[in-house]
């Protein structure tokens, strides 16, 4: 077998049928060199919203069975049209659904998580010079029902098919050239990062980097998959996220991240008794809410203020368990904040390097943008701050990190 | 297990969200009169027309089997909506493709016939009170590609569904309230047939009556599934389609149908030798064309001339292999006529009561409309006349055998 490469093309890159063209004619390219060329594809521009809005038309709250089985054509559909596009350049290619290259995942509708692929039928059409396109997103469970991976699942399917293909690289096409040291709508000077460590690229995708879903880096980490982040309008050189090397840690800080989807939530007058945090966030998390920053204030008689964030999207369920968890609790409040932004540096080379965190406070502390909250990881460092500091915040952080001069 | 009902609805019985919404009121009603209800529908409207239009964007000529894959997502989706519906009315319904439900079929893409059906899948589900879902129009093949049926195949899932659960009946849900004794717009005192044989019904879908398509006749003949024809826009009966009893043989005629869709193509000055026809038909034929009717004139010092007729969809393929076996068979010319029209009288009556011919040409005569060529079964008989002519033969005839008072 020759080499195998698998690309992705996410939804705006296969958004008409002349990018479709394209996108073939680069799967071509590739075919050329000498790859078997296996392709992921998303639906087609907003297809998987289209399919959504037209099931909350019938049904408020639909099955998560029947709304795989809806969500799931739109990928058939762009693989299909994707094959014929590929074949019309005289190359022979085949298209499937996620359960005939045998994705096999639990029952979780609406985001399973694939606990086997069988490639064979893959590796035989990749043997009789096919090439194959795969309709990310989806797999089947045990009782042949169709399964969907969640919103971003196609990255997911582009990394499994490449771990147990063994394929050189997992390319993921998108509509960035690749991971910056910022946005660069944000930040002019951005620089394109050229490689970047799989923690660093999964504290940024969890900061709202958005360039990749998070638990598709964790998959590619935990294999060992090489993801090639590129612009499927371009042939430039996109960002290599890879394994730690050496070299990495000399560079401090590689990115600056924000995130304006989060909102703060304050309970005041917490008696400061023990089990009093473990029973509130417990209450929070049986609902599947993720808390991301937790800050407990110094107590003053006996009370305390419990502030924490979670997604924007889950505030209003928040607000309502944290209301029910003060009554119960006799806390004076629950006070909502949702003009805030998280601001956060990455880097590997933190673990090495001391002074990161001060550099970052008075960076702030000079532009007279006020903390609020602190979190930390190994090569992290999160903020929150007024929501309409951000872009100041990350320019200053920029700067003072001088990620325009980045070199990696 | 309660009793079972086969219903299908079509294209435009889902082309709306309100269509749909009805549709769920339909089988809902069904449920609580304490049937177990399996629903087969069709893509929404025009969906399967807008997914070939996006395939010949992209590839002129795409590979069948890519076609299949394309295709079969409309049902996927209706069928998805569908379930959701009636979800959404309080019962449990649970939506599958053809391939879930053991719709195993062989290889020929884009017309697939159904090699078996395995219906334990929907047997659970009915026995566990659910409603049922089924994608129309697909199946599955060995090797787990995706078929689909040919056109109208929605109509051969449900028959070929029915018979496999043991259905009381198959209802086809349509936006005609049932088979008439003539097309209505063109005889307004048509009437309604409450029953009509396999027979006669496979003649009038064969001769362009598009109520149903004929493979799902001739299927429902040979494991004597009971059809009912009915409308989706109301709850009153349509026709049954049923075997054959002694009482239908009373009429000697049950319907008139015209059939504008066929060209008639002739061969002039043919040597009249042995195995000359032979070698025209079987070079037409090879190319998977059938021929309907044909003709030839009485030789005229040894040379003659053959009509005959193909689908006006087939014409230009048709002329190509007639103009190629004209000069091998150095005939003198080819001439096409694609101004006729096909007239048609029904009923298995016929087999038991002759002068019905010399009735219906001498009807046309009479109306000074010539007859161009003449077929006949033993249930039918067809002639050819000029296309202007199509809808006063109709009136003529339906006239003429009385059906403004046929009691069946």
């Amino acid at each position: 077998m020759d080499k195998v490469i698998v690309h992705k093309y996410g939804g705006s890159s296969v958004a008409t049928v002349s990018r479709i063209r394209r996108i073939a004619g680069n799967i071509v390219r590739y075919k050329k060199k000498g790859y078997d060329v296996v392709a992921v594809v998303s639906a087609m521009g907003d297809t998987t919203d289209e399919l959504l809005t037209l099931a909350n038309k019938v049904n408020k709250n639909p099955a998560e069975r029947e709304l795989d089985l809806l969500l799931s054509t739109g990928e058939q559909v762009s693989s299909a049209i994707l094959a014929m596009a590929v074949q019309n350049r005289g190359y022979p290619a085949v298209a499937f659904t996620g359960f005939q290259v045998g994705i096999i995942t639990d029952s979780a509708f609406t985001k399973a998580r694939i606990m086997k692929i069988n490639a064979d039928r893959i590796k035989k059409e990749l043997k009789q010079g096919k090439i194959v396109v795969v309709a990310g997103f989806q797999g089947m469970n045990l009782d042949m029902e169709i399964t969907t991976l969640g919103r971003g699942g196609s990255d997911l399917t582009a990394v499994a098919l490449a771990k147990s293909l063994d394929a050189e690289v997992c390319e993921i096409y998108t509509d960035v050239e690749g991971v910056f040291t910022a946005d660069p709508r944000i930040v002019p000077s951005a620089r394109k990062i050229r490689r970047i460590s799989y923690d660093e690229m999964l504290e940024l995708a969890s900061l709202g980097a958005k360039v990749m879903q998070a638990r598709s880096i964790e998959f590619a980490k935990k294999y060992g998959v090489r993801i090639h982040v590129r612009s499927s309008f371009n042939t430039k050189p996109g960002t290599i996220i890879m394994e730690e090397v050496k070299e990495m840690e000399d560079i401090y800080v590689t990115g600056v991240a924000v995130d304006k989807n989060e909102a703060k939530i304050t309970i005041c007058d917490v008696p400061d008794k023990p089990g009093i945090a473990a029973h509130i966030f417990s209450k929070i998390s049986e609902r599947n809410i993720n808390v991301d920053m937790i800050v407990q204030n110094v107590s003053r008689q006996g009370y305390t203020d419990v502030s924490f964030t979670v997604s924007k999207t889950d505030l209003s369920k928040t607000v309502e368990i944290a209301k029910k968890v003060a009554r119960e609790i006799s806390a004076s409040d629950v006070i909502i904040d949702d003009k805030i932004a998280k601001v956060s540096v990455v880097g590997v080379g933190m673990r090495s390097h001391a002074g990161i965190a001060a550099k970052m406070f008075k960076a702030l502390a000079n532009n007279k943008i006020n903390i609020e909250m602190i979190s930390t990881s190994e090569i992290k460092i999160s903020c929150v701050i007024r929501a309409r500091h951000a872009e100041k915040a990350v320019k200053t952080l920029h700067k003072a990190f001088e990620l325009h001069k980045l070199k990696r």
